[in-house]
């Protein structure tokens, strides 16, 4: 497939890595192109607009927030103007789902195909091609996506005819990782000011309860109090928990610990935690309990 | 060895089981005799008082509550009473931590060993003698019991000569899974509100993010909606919860979340909760979004 890929952050550069190494003639852009590099190294050609990313059977966007959205999809010789009817916008990113449902509107208006495909994984899952996608958008478009999934993730599920569905699951596998942290942080808080040995403690729990790659990632961190460099960064994880609790306001349903979450953010970035990774808001226990991290 | 075995509930049954089929000269007590029946079938003995289960090496404990243990290991005619000097307890009950120091310290001054041997795994889990055990005591008392753990559990952890940091750490164990039932629930709330499917959203979360048994056995109960027959009762989570924090305000460390999870204890017994698995709290944020869990 001819495939343009807009947004090159960790994530994204790694997915169109694999999308060059699976064969597809690839298109990057990226603001700033020094970050296209390593991927002209590999085979791929860079774009140096948005519309020259366009031209192809499909367009992949992996970007940070809706605001980036709005500009690179609906601002002037964004995708909307730019993309052939017909041709397919796979937005890999994680938005709200009021946004979601902005660029479903607006590719229908210009005959366009859209597909949502938030994905999970950090970084170094994404390097790896074993990303899991959640996919949402018309059958047909998502079968016409399937080659792209196939080279950025292990497993793809497909969820729903409505994109912004796939966005509003991203969102709550986002609040409970953000919930598995905070609470890993309140337990090691208890367990070290008790005078169990923090390394122990996650070694215990990631090895029979909770034996799986988010807690003993997370675990680890916390236990370490190390959260340089980031995988993912403190403000990136509030505006997932706002968009989440947005989502929640908008259907109307409660979530407390969405809201603690929320307040965690806030503190962390209050007290300079903008450069650490989101896991960070789970060392605030153990500052509120009056010990080291 | 020659072994006691007081307290024949769902987990400690499965569990005096297992130390029969390894071998050991078994001998059960339990307040309601009828429990004992299966465990005598396979080869057991039944003891009429806590005296006759106090006749070997040792004597293991499990028991509902600090309540219980008060009454059978330091009441009249209890195990400090009626255990020979250098004979061991192992308590493998869920406690607070203050009774645990009281056990330790009646114990030594009695000239009788004890450990705390807190485990975890549900019913299921107790049967296959695949728990997890998490032992404090002094070096030699673990060593003695060493065969008890290896009948009953796949992995033992020794964390402490202190009991109580055993049970400490038990009780930061039941918080997490706690803390998951509960943000599972909310996560789960808000996709269905959103039109997800419930079966389909907890099948995708527990194949990728959360593939470990804590989610899918609670994931599949809050999706389900179907909390009984209970395999761990409202009234036990909650009093751990209880333990939780009580052990949190003697050491100093605010733990926001399980004061969230004391509120949704609390209000699954104010509506008829009683009876029901401990999970039940994760079908409230469904309750309080106004849809069927």
């Amino acid at each position: 497939m001819k495939v343009g890929f807009i947004g090159l952050g960790q994530m994204g550069a790694a997915m169109a890595g694999n999308l060059v190494k699976a064969g597809h003639e690839i298109v990057v852009h990226n603001r700033t192109q020094s970050k296209a590099k390593p991927l002209t190294d590999l085979g791929a050609v860079f774009a140096a607009s948005i519309a020259d990313a366009c031209k192809g059977d499909a367009v992949v966007t992996m970007l940070a927030d809706d605001l980036a959205l709005e500009t690179v999809v609906l601002g002037h010789r964004g995708i909307i103007e730019c993309l052939r009817p017909g041709a397919l916008h796979v937005s890999t990113s994680t938005m709200s789902i009021a946004m979601s449902r902005k660029l479903t509107e607006a590719h229908a208006a210009a005959g366009q195909k859209f597909v949502a495909a938030p994905v999970f994984g950090r970084p170094e899952v994404a390097q790896a091609g074993k990303l899991a996608v959640v996919a949402a958008g018309e059958a047909a478009s998502v079968e016409i996506a399937a080659p792209i999934f196939a080279a950025i993730g292990q497993k793809t599920f497909v969820i729903s005819d409505m994109p912004w569905r796939a966005n509003l699951l991203k969102l709550s596998g986002n609040f409970l990782i953000a919930s598995a942290i905070e609470s890993l942080g309140e337990a090691i808080a208890l367990v070290a000011k008790g005078g169990i040995e923090k390394a122990q403690y996650v070694e215990i729990l990631t090895s029979t309860l909770f034996n799986v790659p988010v807690y003993k990632t997370y675990g680890s961190l916390i236990a370490g109090g190390k959260f340089e460099p980031a995988g993912f960064v403190a403000p990136l994880g509030q505006k997932d928990i706002r968009l989440a609790l947005s989502a929640a306001e908008e259907l109307q349903v409660p979530m407390p610990i969405a809201g603690l979450l929320r307040d965690r953010f806030l503190s962390l970035l209050a007290t300079g935690g903008e450069a650490l990774d989101w896991s960070a808001i789970g060392a605030l226990a153990s500052r509120d309990a009056g010990i080291t991290p």
